[in-house]
């Protein structure tokens, strides 16, 4: 058993202290008026985080190291890995050290830890109303901007894989990239050209005529976008063999596996990332003796 | 009429630049490689933003600025404004300029948008829900890090208030805070030693009989922790003219008139910002020619 | 005896090491090139920082964190603390380590050190001109842009309390904002409206009919702004019960207690901050040997 | 006649911007709450800044870009130059535009202003009490940690000179250095080997003996440190056409002509700096009609 | 006929201007003390940007932005544009301003503009090299740390092709990874799982058998580490409508074209960015009249 | 014998950290697709870093602290030491740990390394050409953004000296000041009133009648613009006792030692830092066993 989702690991050696810092900047400003006038300096405490729903939880690094950014000194302790489907009222970490840097930093990690375990949720609801069928849940980049990398990495604690990163990680041609190019052929190329050759091509379909168009152009990966389920079985007839299929457009969880029938390789829901209702954590902190 | 909602306006000198910058970065990275590949740098175009279901708009001068900081050259017109009810299927604004700026700034500005518009969609029916009563919604501290100002301004778009902004703006002692000073009298004590004379002090009670010590000890506001609606009935009665009183946990729309109906004050709600819904925004692109 | 003023503590968890990092880079730019010529770079050796003039101290804790950015190995030993009284010729504390650190650091660290205690010096003075009196001595916004943090820290390590920090935690309206208004109700009123519940409001008035007119709009704070001394006691006889009262405007160490004697709450004075002159403190280093 | 002080114009064109904005952000933070809530968006005003004392003024170029930052579209007009004496009860300034924008960049304008004009006063008092002697004034690195460029600027404008502005740009030998390296001779040496061929060298001396060591070596400048006036005379004599003298040490308005007679080329004042009161300077405002 | 490369061009919306005011910053410290001290503030001047040697020129517009950061008056015309084999002794630019702005700006400009000409220069002498082969010259991550998005840009200028920009947006499986996972199809089915569905897979092989395992395991692209002309002429053929191929390790101007000889797709060269001499250019200039 | 070079050590205690954050954030973007793939988190590993070609070593320590900034529970040994002229197929460093971290710290450790000892390796050759003459070998502004402060370093790692570090701590009038100014007495009389003490002037001359010119008006550098070697030989006689001499303009291996034999007192190389080539250096890394 590892401490990570089994299949991926994002590492973000550099930017996550940054965007804890700001976080915490944010909330704290030049002081917490309330804590400096009630919470002796000295005082130190244990504080327990809990679950109040049943939840995927992911995130839990993250928690740890706020609490770590606000006082180096603080320990916390796992009870429950990301990626862990977690029962409602089931403590997933211990924390212990100063009370006056438990309150300050409590805020922050929740935020982050609710917001995380929200996506994981609901992503993992999406991958196993699918089980079974061959397709993938996939993200798209309608995340919170700042914070795309953690919302993706709770998609994977989830259980879905992710889509490209960003608009430079992977070659999406849409509908309106092929007006610009004056027809799919000429933006396949055109990218063909340009970009490096790593990347594959993914090209937009809204009909069977453009998915056939796509084919013939050599695109690695044909995007659905809002198509019927019977023209959806039809493209991926079509495509099989030639191409990859990913079905993208008013996906819910009660038209998921109807999609997934369809055969498509993936399924790319905007939900996951941008409508995920929060998971309900808490902290509970019993105040301890000045040291 | 003017363009803002009628209460209040944030202003933003500084940060939101920086803030749209980051987004921008996190998406683009490098460098757009569809877009550079398949669209001429020179070709111009327009494009329509609109709504895809009934909302409360919010963040259109936001969505405006990320169009602007991609190219200052780029057209913004608005036909909708923040606070306003848009049906579905309505044109919010057009924008005109070069086509690449416009695809790079398109899914910032819509990430952006769509946050706050699902945000001040969500306050409206809670603001909606309790009509009539003298209690107002408010918001909490659970926002996304990093974009605490626009969710705020959001919930004032959709027609509640603001609760404090952070740590540093407004006194709430909290249960741990009391169990640190050693009960709620010590703990107000510190307060008006410490906080500056502008801080009113709001202090958490669970039950009435810590309603009546924090209104011994002389606090402005009361927040009724996960009262059953009887017993703030109680609380309100005792603390009329006293404090106010602010409503606190598990507060939903289906329950929200009830809670009002007890006569409180305010009734504070965290799903406001942590599980929005993202109001569904599109936009639509027509290419011109090269100019 | 604790570490540090006894009635507050600013928490200032971020944003230090930033501020003490850019006023090295200022100092040292690419490189000392005096003590790169002329130190060892394994020479060690142990200072001694001491007072010149008898003064109060602040900014203890400070100056250690500059030296330890510098160099995380140097011991730094403190024989006062802050807002302590220390006669002239006092050591306050001992450092020990790389010599090239200690030299490199010393500037910046005695820079902070030197306007903190004179902040805290001069206010200590006010503080004891108005002692038995009722009034509190309070800071204002005229501070150093980019210390207010430290300065107003100063301040409350010199005995005296701190107004609201900025713009954003607190409400104090001014002539402009009653004429932009309409009016001193007017102005209230829309504060009532827009700002947070937890705000008091302080309203400045210039003369007896304004404090009138403010007391009957329900302001929780009459500023009195460059009234005699005989219209701030009928004002303070006005407000008695209703309002607290705070003098503002040409207080200086000869007439604060003449002012005080008035019976005012609160005694605003800008010269705490933008006035003090350093306080004299030096460093006195005895080279050892190389290790 | 020039808009600058005639002898030199320290050029900040990338740092500036940037601490007006962290200025900015320190004194507003999420919102100015009253200005929000009292002065309509839309409001036009009229803004005069003006001396309360005679004043030598610096920084009116600062405080316009203050006001430019947070609004563009602000009109500034000046009335007199930095470098220039003012007389009390004078508009130095004109200032046009939104009520809020003005409001809002006041304290940040001011703040900068009254501390630059502040050092220019107080130095033009050491350049007059040294006039017709031989004598500079010239300032030292005890300036407040992040303003050093603008506080080394303030002092031409008050017609002093500038000594180095780090660590970086100049070479200073201190008794430490001479401790450290074994000697005048072995510093000096030290300096020669390792620092660029543009460097003079300046070493510091406290008694006469030291004096000639460092001629000896071949200094080009001998700073005297908290010498007395007759051994200050004496090392002028002995350094006559071989080195600059620089007094250093305890000189104040009282003593500095004194000390100036002795022959010394520059004298070295921290006061400057570190302990001129702020001027005193206001904004008046009058609000006009919404545009 | 386009103003940039007719292939690509790397947006860079947001990082440019950072990285030029971090490099005027660096290069200008707190002042330019000659050009203050000889140069009157407003003297205008021309100035000729000017080739001494013949070269592929890379870069114009990032020198245009140096000098409108420094000044946005300044007015700077193109003689040239990236990409075009110029002659020695021509004039590349005019650039018309402010003499103080323009000296400042001078270095900066001209060290991006020589490097990254003389990074288009060399790329071109190993493009023309393999003229008239199928083989693609394609740059590394050897790279100057920050500087890679303008580096890899001037490769594209001097008509070569970009490799991935860096571990983010293309999959290169190399020894390491390999030993890491237990062999090459441990590897590439790692990828399968773990990277997105539009990555393709470049695995490193050192010799045929490595060629075949890959092959059989599925990779889009073989790097032919370090082999012989021979071995690579195999491994092409055995690759042939399977994989495409990449030679790397120890290729020079003198090897280049018996390497492309062998029939590979792609040739990557490290020397193009980490060991271009730089292109000789300079800045010519015409001090006018102060205006 | 001491881990640095000799003469000067640069110190960098705050800068170097961001550039090398900046450097892996530029290289690794949201995640290393690969190694996350493909290699265990708990896999750990021993790198050898050696050269490929003889070198004069510069940056050990940079190289270090890149992998320490990645992971700081990183173990590096070194086998060598700046300044130290190193044999091909050496091992200069072993560093134990994370695989996956040693594969993400590799290619930036590489990248700086590589430089510097390129820039370490090229000075040598210079300063070897000219042994025995009294000319010091020394670099310019001709440098990498960003990078300055490195690349000077290894200036002095090959043995060379530094020129002033920017245009702010070092005067030299160039042709263009002086044509500002109204020619050399000018120049340097505008210099005498407006630069601080310390500072020597350097003064540019492309004739003997202009180096005249600058003896007499007091010089105290003379920099030779691209002379005629007999030239050159005149206006060393001709400053000598009076005035440093620098050689400037055109100086390559092949002719700096012709250079040399003039007499003058300097001669500064561009292609020291705009033009080295990489010094050969790679890493080989051994994969041990999950921990």
């Amino acid at each position: 058993m590892t401490e990570e989702p089994s299949k991926r690991v994002i590492i973000m050696v550099i930017g996550l202290n940054e965007l804890i810092k700001a976080a915490l900047a944010e909330d704290i400003g030049p002081a917490d008026v309330t804590t400096d006038a009630t919470v002796p300096h000295d005082l130190m405490g244990e504080a327990w985080i809990g679950t109040k729903q049943e939840m995927v939880l992911a995130g839990i690094s993250v928690a740890e190291r706020v609490f770590k950014i606000v006082d180096p000194t603080i320990v916390f302790e796992r009870f429950a890995m990301d990626g862990e489907q977690v029962p409602a009222n089931r403590r997933i970490a211990a924390v212990r050290g100063s009370v006056r840097a438990l309150l300050i930093a409590e805020r922050v990690a929740l935020n982050l830890l609710q917001r995380m375990s929200g996506i994981a949720t609901l992503t993992r609801q999406y991958v196993e109303a699918v089980a079974g069928t061959g397709a993938k849940i996939v993200d798209t980049r309608k995340t919170t901007p700042g914070l795309r990398a953690l919302e993706k990495y709770a998609v994977t604690a989830g259980g879905a894989d992710n889509h490209r990163f960003g608009l430079f990680d992977g070659v999406l041609i849409k509908d309106n990239h092929i007006a610009a190019a004056g027809g799919i052929r000429a933006a396949i190329d055109g990218v063909r050209i340009s970009a490096h050759h790593l990347m594959k091509i993914e090209v937009e379909a809204s009909n069977l005529s453009e998915v056939e168009e796509a084919l013939q152009a050599g695109a690695d990966v044909i995007m659905l976008d809002n198509m019927p389920v019977e023209a959806m079985m039809q493209a991926v007839a079509m495509a099989k063999g030639m191409a990859l299929t990913e079905a993208s457009g008013n996906v819910t969880l009660a038209n998921v596996r109807e999609v997934a029938a369809t055969g498509v390789d993936l399924i790319s829901v905007g939900a996951l990332t941008h409508s995920a209702p929060a998971a309900d954590i808490s902290m509970k902190l019993r105040v301890g003796t000045p040291v």
